[in-house]
């Protein structure tokens, strides 16, 4: 294998990990014993057991400088695995002084051997003093680096996006996303849920295609900026196209989903959908992900139990794992958030009628208190104003709004025995707003059928294959859609839906 | 909360889950307590310790016969939790008996409450006697229902993709790719690796738009089946168009993951990717999904070991968590599955250079053996019947091939000292051939602006913020990517792949 390897500067991440003291970090640091390296996070979660040991660190500065009168150098190196960065003293006779203080500082990258020592700095516990700094890669001109050491905007992040992971705000964003994602698997594994994939590509009739993308090879059969057309050459000719027929991308797995689970049960998803919407605001984008439970022989209070329990388990699983990053956010980003991540799990969400949180904003005293730019009847959808109003003001807590008028929802939902209203719910949280819009489904055949033609005016026989589902065997099923990068924003407070997804597409940006 | 609920049948799933013999199986039977059943799997798993409780179940009809001249009835209940169905005995005399004579049988879907007795039939140790039986839904015509007792093809059961999860094969086969998901996800987040989301839609020029999709919504502005053209009236007007240029379905995630894997180090993406291939093959799909790790401070050398430890991870976690649905799979889908799974975990990958591959192929009796269509030459790629020659009739083993001409390989890999090879690894195994395919990225700036120019013909500057990755701070890095329906095929011995997923879409079929 000789020829395979890269002349990599150091045999091993730490000299003895069976050391007294380490034991207890074994697992973890020898999972990366292969790469040669240890990671920061692990390294400082070990502390000062760790003092006396030689290591193997590799990652980014930070920030760099020079003291003691050129005698030797403080690196902050960061390899991105937690917030924090490891200190480490360069002193002016070890290998590799000169590359260091040239390489240009923040953004360069290193890998450096050296020896744990109790740290005299306030604030960390330990710090590295160098054997031997190697470097990988300079900033040869920091002028034109778009993440030098000082402050940037989120404009300015959000323009040099492969560039931003650099940042702390994103980096960090980065690391709880990825930990809510983590979390959302083990909730729903744990319960027994099965993953589902629906499909991205659709061609089916059953979603409007008002807000969607069209997906198509057409444009490789362009003659003159002509598309193929068909025969009378009035319309395009779609039986060129790839499918065969008008395709799209999907904008939720929901419909598909309900195959799988009335037959396995409980299933989800959790994937990217997509609106072609054109708006521009910092709630939306064209492309998110979405998850979407689907349980069967449940009904909207089970959902409603569902939706709750899984926030909570995300909200204390981000507690659990990313208190450092959590820290951050606390700190710079929303002041509050821990308190408010810590009340969102402490009680049960309020649950309130659609037609109770009608009157309750139509109180005098409310709609003095909300100066809402609408003043909602019975009937009318509620408006992020009101939403927010009833979470963040009212309550001050999460609250459940459930059986709303059948004239604003989907026809798939559940036909109350008023006549008058459905079986949805919808999750309301301070700071968001609706996070989770969810139902019971409509299980009777007969129900559904005339529901599709009141409310999409579509004959039946075009929904085919989802009224099989109550053809043959149907069951009392719910589910409900979370929007991931709300979960994300709900847990750090981050304002933009831009800031929490490594590659935001709205209008003319799809970059990168 | 009265409004919120359906007449639901029963109270509790089973009466006293704390009883002595139950205990151990409590934590799973109370994961669903607040459902008001208790799933199939559980209840199989808790075997005799059962015996003598009352229990609700609720599911579908596998099998319906009725036995002692109509004195009962025998009832197969499957929830889809798990392979096996619930043996459930009906006497006569039983409330809902006669609706379930009349359900349709297979396919129907009820709640059963009774006593767990011990089963006096072979191959199961435990049966319901059932005290009370409520249809959810029949079958009313069973002559339509397609998914009916008998046996049916593949073929016809992807024709009916909305009701095939409730056929014994697709059931299993969705089982173990949820399970191969949750073993991806295990895998990558025990060592660190943060998992992130990259874009789908994508305008940036790195991708070759050959086999893309196109993204548009251009096809809301058609007038007399034209979209809207230039002023030259010679073009498609892109600007009109909702990214304001050419926008595409990404074909990988890889370049995208770099930029994260450049400052967080350890990443992976798992999402879908798409190909507008036209090719009908049991091999392809238009649209699947992917896993793509990006290592940091990592040679080629890392790359495979990551590659052979996560693929044997994943047949390890198969047949831990799916050996029913494996056994099913070795007994009528491909025999030997088992073993060969095994055969995987047990010995280590062989590592072959692609240089002696390709004097290995050309041995006289291997060319004899082998009947190739094709005899490959150093600097041919290599044909699925070369690569399957080698792992299945050579080494019977997963083969690592690594090395390969820079000719056939793409420009973003690193270039090997001696000017001719790259640092690329593909992972061949027995069944499937290719089915991992990596890297190590080349991190040298002008290397990789003289390979950009070279092996796509473009400016480097088109690929500016993938440049800009190695001209700030650089770092050797490595990654691959693994098909995840070839995985799903590779556990499951399923040959074709549009078997492996719920959904499949190839030319003309996007239905549903």
């Amino acid at each position: 294998m000789e020829a395979l390897s890269i002349n990599d500067v150091t045999p091993v991440a730490i000299d003895d990990a069976t050391a007294p003291g380490l034991a207890q970090h074994k697992t973890a640091i020898q999972g990366l014993f292969k790469r040669r390296r240890v990671r920061v996070k692990e390294l400082l979660a070990a502390g000062l057991s760790t003092v006396g040991h030689t290591v193997t660190v590799k990652g980014w500065a930070k920030t760099l400088r020079e003291a003691g009168a050129g005698a030797f150098a403080f690196l902050e190196l960061n390899d991105g695995s937690c917030f924090t960065g490891l200190q480490i003293v360069v002193a002016k006779d070890v290998p590799g002084f000169e590359a260091l203080i040239n390489s240009g500082g923040t953004g360069a990258s290193f890998c450096v051997v050296g020896t744990v020592v109790e740290s005299p700095a306030k604030g960390q516990l330990i710090e590295v003093k160098a054997t031997e700094v190697t470097l990988y890669g300079d900033v040869a001109d920091p002028s034109t680096y778009a993440l030098s050491k000082k402050r940037h905007t989120l404009e300015h992040l959000r323009e040099h996006a492969h560039l931003r992971p650099r940042s702390n705000i994103h980096s960090a964003a980065m690391r709880v996303r990825n930990a809510m994602a983590q979390a959302t698997h083990s909730f729903f594994n744990e319960r027994g849920f099965l993953y589902i994939h629906t499909p991205l590509i659709t061609a089916s009739d059953c979603e409007g295609a008002g807000e969607m993308f069209a997906v198509t090879t057409l444009f490789n059969h362009v003659k003159d900026g002509n598309v193929p057309k068909t025969a009378d050459n009035k319309a395009i000719d779609f039986s060129k196209d790839f499918f065969g027929k008008p395709s799209y991308l999907t904008v939720s797995g929901q419909l598909n989903v309900e195959t799988h689970c009335c037959a396995l049960s409980d299933c989800y998803t959790f994937g990217p959908t997509f609106r072609a919407e054109n708006s521009n605001t910092a709630r939306h984008l064209a492309e998110f992900w979405m998850i979407e439970p689907e349980i069967a022989f449940a009904d909207l209070s089970d959902d409603i139990d569902l939706a709750e329990d899984y926030l909570k388990y995300c909200a204390q699983y981000a507690l659990d794992n990313c208190a450092e990053d959590l820290a951050f956010f606390d700190k710079n980003v929303e002041k509050g958030l821990l308190e408010r991540l810590q009340s969102t799990i402490a009680s049960p969400f309020v649950r309130l009628s659609y037609t109770d949180a009608i009157e309750l904003i139509n109180k005098p005293e409310n709609l003095k208190k909300g100066k809402f730019e609408k003043k909602p009847k019975w009937g009318d959808d509620l408006g992020s104003e009101h939403e927010r109003f009833i979470t963040e003001q009212i309550y001050k807590k999460p609250v459940v709004l459930y059986d709303y008028p059948k004239e604003i929802k989907a026809f798939y939902m559940r036909l109350n025995d008023d006549g008058k209203t459905v079986a949805a719910a919808d999750v309301l949280v301070p700071k968001i707003g609706e996070i989770i819009g969810g139902s019971q489904r409509e299980e009777r055949l007969d129900v559904l059928e005339a529901r599709i033609k009141e409310a999409t005016g579509h004959d039946p026989a075009e929904y085919g294959w989802y009224c099989d589902l109550r053809r043959y065997g149907t069951v009392p099923h719910a589910g409900f859609g979370c929007g991931f990068e709300r979960l994300v924003r709900f847990v750090t407070g981050i304002e933009n839906i831009r800031d929490v997804i490594p590659f935001p597409r709205w209008p003319s940006n799809a970059s990168f």
